[in-house]
């Protein structure tokens, strides 16, 4: 007889707030987290996620909900989900995670998405400095393509996926993220020059009890104000996996995450429906809800096994991942390069960053050609999917990166012609919807560009 | 009636020296390096390249050519090649030259290439911390397929393609190479922390006579004195293309070449039989000779039209690519993911570069399991088709990398198990050859790496 | 805003009989099957479709209901669909309708299907004369994965696609398919020798009132009687498009449709989450309840413009096809060839569908040296993403056709190997559910088989 | 140490007529042909071939070549060569012969092809009932990449493969194929009604001394004349191998073929540039001179091992292909659909052959919408790498076979589009090259096509 079908263990209602949805979500990393559900090795279960941002973009003509955005309370994840072996033993600590993505999307009746850069004020992104003004474009889908009214002329079909993935960290483990991520906020702009070209603020997320939601425990308890001062912000990928933005981990795909506490405390969201490689606006992939369909099996004693710490302490490992066997097929890429060589005409060393920032910034200037806004642009190439590359990373002093984008994505030819001039081309309106920026931070500007 | 057969530009005999060649081979980027030969658009031309290091590693079963090599003459490049459109005009600055890939391969009768990591105090590499020694694989060539005695149970079919095309520089251009290359040199440690991280020396690699070859123009005349001093060494990519070893630029690719001179200039070299993202051993792809059958096309006042200049001056611009539609097809890829969290648990701030070493750190070691040592793998990742991805850029603090290795390259089945212990895996010999380390610097260790 | 989520116009309760569902269902093309609904060009809209008979194989042990199935009453179908332009006006005879698969896939909770051989006296297939027996196996699916418990060892991501999308055709047309169709029933036998070869029983499948239902038409009124004895059959493909089975016809497909009547009346049905080209066992796609999510355009007088009819009539055209982006990804093929000589020796001229059963027969035996038995290779050769070719068709007297076989649905090597014997293999158990042949009809051995 | 460049044991210079060769090249299958050369396994070979024609056919403005070409001598050969063991034993009957395709190309400075359709009553094609007439196109290499005076507009990467790869039959086997084929052209045209609708004539092609050549047996001897008596044609594709015509057999192939005579005497010839599933216009890849580098592996027994024999006797076996991992990437198909009627209107019964007839005349006549005429498409259609396909083969009456064509060889868009009419297209001339056709058979015309 069949199996039934894929059990919902963690349903979602888009009605409600993130925190009054029956199996309250959370948006901390802490092992005091309790579960919300349980399941078994080999069987199919169905976990539903808000977006990553609980419901705060909206489907309308105004980018303020962007610029106003309260950053203290992503991501909403789905979870803590408690895994037990075949005979109801939970995953120990040291066991390696297989989790299978056997099938996912969007949740019916929400078929739409977002992807908005943020203000460099609150936020930030890849290339706040060049546009510091939050700006917003709604995608709309239709079945595996999606398409926006704000980017004209595109429509490209979605490798959906899930930013987060990741499992419980152990209190050790929690501390080493909070020591050395503090160390960089504290004492970052001394001695980490790069942050002068990479200006996405701030220089770290440390933990904060305000916008903190833990599930099952309630605010304002005594428990709460003790594991939300110290529980880990989501915004980092980290040895648990977690925020990892890996546009490729599709249907099909598997994640072997290391195993930290009694029952790995499973948890996921940030649901994407597309996101090009480095998520370059921050909120640059297409945001939405949706629905994973995972399968569990325990590796026991795996992360000896198979993955070796990087680090003074066995904790510091990553996760492995495989890739799964449907992705869209693109035949034809347009690839930009860029060098670590930064606007002003200063050499960095082997900086990929830098590099890709550098390629990136010539994507965006090349495709601004064919009608369309720098900021549409700059949209565009966080969401769709466009493969980032570090292609020579010992060649001093410079980093090559390429950005790759496929070409059938348009529905105009964007390759370069051997005959110029090649005649008018259309203006793509309307344009990504914006606010102003009104902080004080200078802006950088290419000195080389045109009005 | 059948166009002839490519005509042959620039041969090379690969048992003479780079310098003993009918049309001399040069080293040096620089605008008064003169033409060997003359090409027109629309035709088919074929140019022979002899490796990199125009014949210093040798097909033996000792490293220590790879240790002792004297870097200040790579690389040996085949060229220029001054273009001209239909009517015999030369090819203008401000035009952007299309050189199409129409074939390439190695060499007849030298089928073979080698791959290695020099030793710290002469090259480096990416890993040269962990990895100090000078070490080397040779692959020899069955049509498509490579396959090393060094690296048993590994063959894999190559993304064969230049590492470098580019054209000659300005002088203007030039100079903008030479300062900017040289304050790095002058005043890298001081304000630039990457580089404890990523110990690939030396910071910047400055005109230098040592070593130096121009083409037709005569060592000792004063011509070669004035010009070998300022001449830019070809080891790094740059504005005029170069050294950009992008694994994919293969048969059927297309790249647009900003044109600096009059002429364009182009020249070619470092053929490799197959590279990963990132060449990370330094000598990392299969190198080998080889040669190339182009064909050209002036796009007149190209720069203008598509390049945008990113930085002070309309000289900062980068070249555009289109990748070829026959590429090696794999299904199934192994994927490793990196932080920007160092071997020491130090956070760094979204530094693509540290969190690519991480995530090759994690494959050698993941790798290493079956049967391989580390020195193996390192070199393996260097020269067989993996993508290294920008994964996500915008998480403070942590940049994620990932590494994707395709399965297929190997004989036994490299995913994970979900029953472990997996039993007694090959051990497979004989190792790469090695030499000592015999200099001061210290070695990294990862400090949780079992022995 | 967003457009709301498609529009479901075309309910299904697998709880209710296909006759009883709120908008009934049909089994046969004619112009005078009502619609049960209306859609707009560019809407997005959802249709639900029960499996192709209707929920008489059901998921159990037996292959009882395989053996005994009333196939008098397949395909049923949802639908007629009636198409309007965007001022509300019917496409018109002539056009051409362009239908966009957005999406499709299983009915949630209904995720399981079946693949089956009918009985030699009841349906068939095309290796009927090997294999008279009715047979089972029963596929779960895991997301985009199925596995079957009567084929152990397997499992495959679908190429989900809906094996029959067609407009209904004019009374001319009808008029062409009957005659046409008679005349093979009726004088078959004698100037067709094929039939020797190609069992698949019966020789056309005529209208008959059995088994008949004709959507809103009331059973049993005149215009039932009147419509019944002459509305065609689903089984084949015809100029309407139909039963084309074009395992390709995936997520972002499109199909031009002829439109010969007003309206158009597009039907839909016969759902397989994954096919091998030539479904060969007839009940041969893993066969399933859906839903597709579809997008119209009327290309007004396209007959004309992109249809040529080939044959006496204007009438005598056929679909054209774009195939989507989104596939499973296979890299290694193992491939088997026929030529056009059969089981007797006997020599057939340029006979593909002779040639193409030998390929299929070549790939059952040498599968089942793997542990399988033929008819679990039989079912799944039918089922699993398969490519069929033709690749030789004018060598006189052989046609050549080949049927490629992905690698990697297999959990062992099915490659042959250079060192035999190779050892023992597994015996996969259990085997297909099966029944009895119990007809009088000579059944084909291969002269040469081991027992 | 390297192993040596792949050794050439088959070499040929195209300025000598084929039997001239060095080594002397034949054109039938025969055991007593004796070989010209011997290889071990595991060695890389190199073969070198004439075209199949022996360079009958011409780079000229004429097709009056192919109109009066003398079919009595295709196709040339090189070979055959014994294969030995590693100890130097010959391979045996019974054993299997793995040929790996290292590598493959046109022979350097012979960079060109041709594609042609013969003339009715010379040879014909697969629709020389519709196309009577000698026509040719010739083809020059880029690279990769192939284009055709004759056939503007279109360019596209070649899927280089041998059309025949085979081994020498014993005397049981090439009695088997004389006595079969035989009686097909003895008494074909009475029952097999099938080549009314298909009239690539003869019916068969049987052994005939005219134009026979036997390699190192020379012409006129008693051995001669014993054997080309009765040594088989190489048209068709049969248990040997032989003249498979699989496009996708390119680099990274293998072909496990039977052995069935000591020394197995493995013959190869027919270099395609480029070919279309079921080459249609007989001449119909892009035939050219070229080499093969190959390597062998015996597997002892392997043909009791892996094949099964389908058919009276144990030498019914057909060989079995891997398909290799590099292969021009398309994303997007245009596929056109043709079910078992025939021009007339008549119903065949599960016809495949029928059915890709209606297919490609479907294809042909919608891609002559674009500007080009139907004989230049029949070229195109037989040699651009097109796939073939059987779709549905159990539908009676109806076979489905779809044929698709990836979009991108064509420098226009040859989608159907929504907005008809849509404009004016180009005329893409000059033509083929054509004959007129003198002969009396009557011409199938397409009732319903437009002048």
């Amino acid at each position: 007889m069949a199996p039934s079908t894929p059990r919902l263990v963690v349903p979602v209602d888009l009605k409600k707030k993130p925190w009054e949805q029956k199996l309250p979500l959370h948006n901390r990393w802490h092992p005091g987290i309790p579960p919300v559900a349980e399941i078994k090795v080999s069987e199919v279960f169905r976990v539903e996620m808000v977006d990553w941002t609980g419901g705060m973009i909206k489907d309308n003509d105004s980018a303020t909900d962007v610029k106003t955005i309260d950053l203290s309370s992503v991501h909403y994840l789905s979870g803590p989900i408690r895994v037990l072996d075949e005979e109801g033993n939970p995953a120990q600590p040291g066991d390696l995670l297989a989790v299978e993505i056997c099938n996912l999307g969007p949740l019916p009746g929400d078929e739409w998405g977002f992807t908005a850069s943020f203000d460099r004020e609150n936020g930030g992104g890849f290339l706040t400095d060049h546009f510091p003004c939050a700006t917003k474009a709604i995608w709309y889908f239709e079945g595996i393509y999606a398409y926006s009214p704000q980017i004209p002329g595109v429509r490209f079909p979605g490798l959906t996926h899930p930013g987060i993935v990741g499992t419980a960290p152990s209190r050790d483990l929690l501390n080493i993220w909070n020591d050395r991520e503090r160390e960089v906020e504290e004492n970052g702009l001394k001695h980490l020059k790069l942050c002068e070209v990479l200006h996405s603020r701030p220089l770290a997320n440390l933990p904060s009890t305000k916008g903190c939601h833990l599930g099952k425990i309630q605010k304002g308890t005594p428990e709460w104000e003790k594991i939300a001062i110290e529980a880990a912000r989501t915004i980092p990928g980290r040895e648990n996996g977690g925020n990892c933005d890996i546009k490729n981990l599709s249907r099909g795909s598997k994640v072997y995450l290391p195993v930290f506490i009694e029952g790995a405390n499973l948890s996921t969201g940030d649901m994407h429906f597309s996101q090009g490689d480095g998520e370059i606006a921050f909120c640059g992939a297409i945001e939405m809800s949706g629905f994973l369909e995972l399968k569990c099996e325990i590796i026991k004693g795996g992360m000896k096994e198979y993955l070796t710490p990087m680090g003074p302490t066995p904790l510091h490992v990553n996760p492995i991942f495989e890739i799964g066997p449907v992705e869209p097929r693109f035949s034809e890429w347009l690839v930009f390069e860029g060098i670590s060589v930064d606007e002003s005409g200063r050499q960095h060393y082997l900086d990929a960053s830098v590099a890709y920032k550098r390629a990136v910034l010539n994507a965006i200037d090349y495709l601004s050609k064919f009608g369309y806004s720098k900021e549409q642009m700059y949209l565009l190439l966080s969401c769709c999917p466009c493969e980032g590359r570090i292609s020579g990373i010992v060649d001093s002093p410079n980093a090559v990166a390429t950005l790759a984008i496929p070409t059938s994505i348009f529905d105009q030819d964007i390759r370069p012609k051997t005959k110029v001039p090649v005649g008018p081309r259309l203006v793509r309106t309307p344009d990504v919807l914006k606010c102003t920026y009104d902080g004080n931070l200078p802006v950088t500007k290419n000195p080389s560009a045109m009005i």
